[in-house]
């Protein structure tokens, strides 16, 4: 029995005029009485896609995926390999194409998905990259394009999310290099306007003050390798450098690893480093790399799993939680020198 | 007034499903049956919306790739990921999208052009690994769908080939290895019925031939690192071990390095390596990666513009000459040990 606006107004407690607002992002209802919306249409298993499904039967039989960063990035971050790899996993069994758009252009994303629907180009799309404020989340209720999010976005959501933690392996790895008896534990970060970049940061935060130490070594970077060797560069310049470097994925690390390499020091022996995503060529590093395994190819399967389990209403509405990322101790990290 | 799938199932006497499965050319229904669903689809004049738009403006807006591979594989060789990127940074500047198909059981590759065609979904595709004896040059011509090969395929072909010559490059490696004397130079090369697999084995050959070295250190991998490895440990075996070994492509070499670093034999000191495409991580290594320079970027970005061209009626017909490749000496490869 498919769940209406009507249902979700009365849950809600508001005119069916009001869900209609929030549910496609107009203006007209207040943040908490969008949220108390949002979060009722979930609890009730609104989905978009039963909407979607009654106002047309033809399938496109593809999903989509809106990357809105320079198109060179998908050669360079391994994390997008993977996952990609992973949603053709599931899409290769089924029949399915990925509709892949770079949107790189002031405007162009939106433009992207207007047009993956108004030409009927995609049966949903696959919303990574997730921000601190993103717009994504109204503008596909305003077209009503089914979508799966990669974890929670901070925004209220009625899609469903498949998570992946990022916490507890940066938590791990912090703790081992603690552990091993380091004090100046340094964090070259993603960008902090994207969740994973702001997320990884908060947790090595938390877990050096858990740990009673200084959080002061912090600089932020792009996930690119160029930046990450700039970062790295920077903590060198320290006058207490950091005995120590946690970056947030592999090839900052492995960039920075060849940096600190060039600068004469010794990893682990000198200063100690770890990845994070666990890419292929982590394993090949001299010294190989202590990462850690997220797997962005099951995310990615998982991803267009669920987005077609809800396409076909055999998605029950709860999140996905996949396994939190596990510290990979390798080479890289060891007790500090005296 | 639009003609629906259950009017064609009507028509035919059939279920909405069994003529889900006609129009898109799955397995599922008998060819009878397919036969008397397409004949009611268009006596009625059905056609998806997507087709139909496109049928309309005669463009789809897209282009196709169709990897006839494990899917993994888009992870895991740095090829396909900086490939993907730069027809990617050709399509962005366009408002194109890619519309990527990874085809890897039995049937599925011919299937997947069929249906790529049938529904409109692409207006033309880039073939990749190209093969020795590739029969999706007759499938494209007997389909009607444009095309880009890479590289000139050995069949004959009426599309327009956009070739990077990896000859030279590995001609150069091997010749740089000779010249600081080494004289038992081994290839582990890539999966010897894609073109590129062969033409590297062929110009190491070559090479080896023209300065008189013997070429019996020859064993055949996939391109990916785990039989990199199970190579480089086969050619260890030897009586007489390689002193320097070329692989077909870095990730290969990295595995490669990893394992002769793991049987307690130096780089370069005790044997020299040499691999091919300059990913990313090649600088990074311990010591840096030889490689040749070939850019996959500029190779997928060209090859979406001639496409393009082509379906703008701009393209000359001739086949475009990408720059050769050209050998990039790092810390890998030196003088033999005595």
């Amino acid at each position: 029995m498919a769940v209406t606006i009507s249902d979700v107004a009365r849950a809600a407690g508001v005119s069916k005029g009001a869900v209609s607002y929030a549910l496609n992002g107009q203006a007209g209802v207040s943040e908490e009485t969008r949220r108390r919306i949002l979060t009722a249409a979930k609890d009730l298993g609104w989905s978009p896609s039963l909407r979607a499904k009654s106002l047309s039967s033809s399938k496109a039989y593809a999903l989509g995926l809106v990357v809105a960063r320079n198109p060179r990035l998908l050669g360079t971050d391994p994390f997008f390999p993977s996952f990609i790899a992973g949603i053709e996993t599931t899409l290769a069994d089924r029949g399915y194409s990925l509709v892949l758009t770079v949107a790189a252009k002031q405007g162009a994303e939106e433009a992207s998905y207007r047009r993956l629907v108004h030409e009927g180009r995609v049966d949903g799309v696959i919303l990574s990259d997730m921000r601190t404020d993103d717009a994504r989340i109204a503008l596909l209720l305003e077209l009503g394009l089914p979508a799966v999010t990669l974890n929670r976005p901070t925004l209220a959501s009625p899609f469903p999310a498949v998570c992946m933690d990022d916490t507890e392996g940066i938590s791990s790895a912090v703790q081992h290099l603690v552990d091993l008896g380091h004090t100046r534990i340094a964090h070259v970060g993603g960008s902090q306007h994207y969740i994973h970049g702001l997320s990884r940061r908060l947790a090595w935060e938390a877990t050096l003050e858990r740990n009673g130490l200084p959080t002061d070594m912090f600089v932020e970077a792009d996930f690119g390798a160029q930046q990450g060797t700039a970062a790295t560069a920077q903590l060198l310049e320290r006058d207490q450098r950091p005995t120590a470097i946690v970056y947030a994925n592999d090839i900052m690390a492995t960039a920075g690893q060849s940096y600190l390499q060039q600068q004469g020091l010794r990893i682990p022996t000198d200063i100690s480093i770890t990845g994070y995503d666990n890419t292929e060529f982590a394993q090949y590093l001299n010294p190989a790399l202590t990462s850690i395994g997220s797997d962005p190819l099951l995310w990615g399967s998982t991803a267009a799993q669920v987005l077609l389990n809800q396409l076909e209403g055999k998605h029950d509405g709860e999140d996905v939680i996949l396994p939190a990322p596990q510290l990979i101790v390798r080479g890289s990290t060891a007790e500090p020198s005296a």
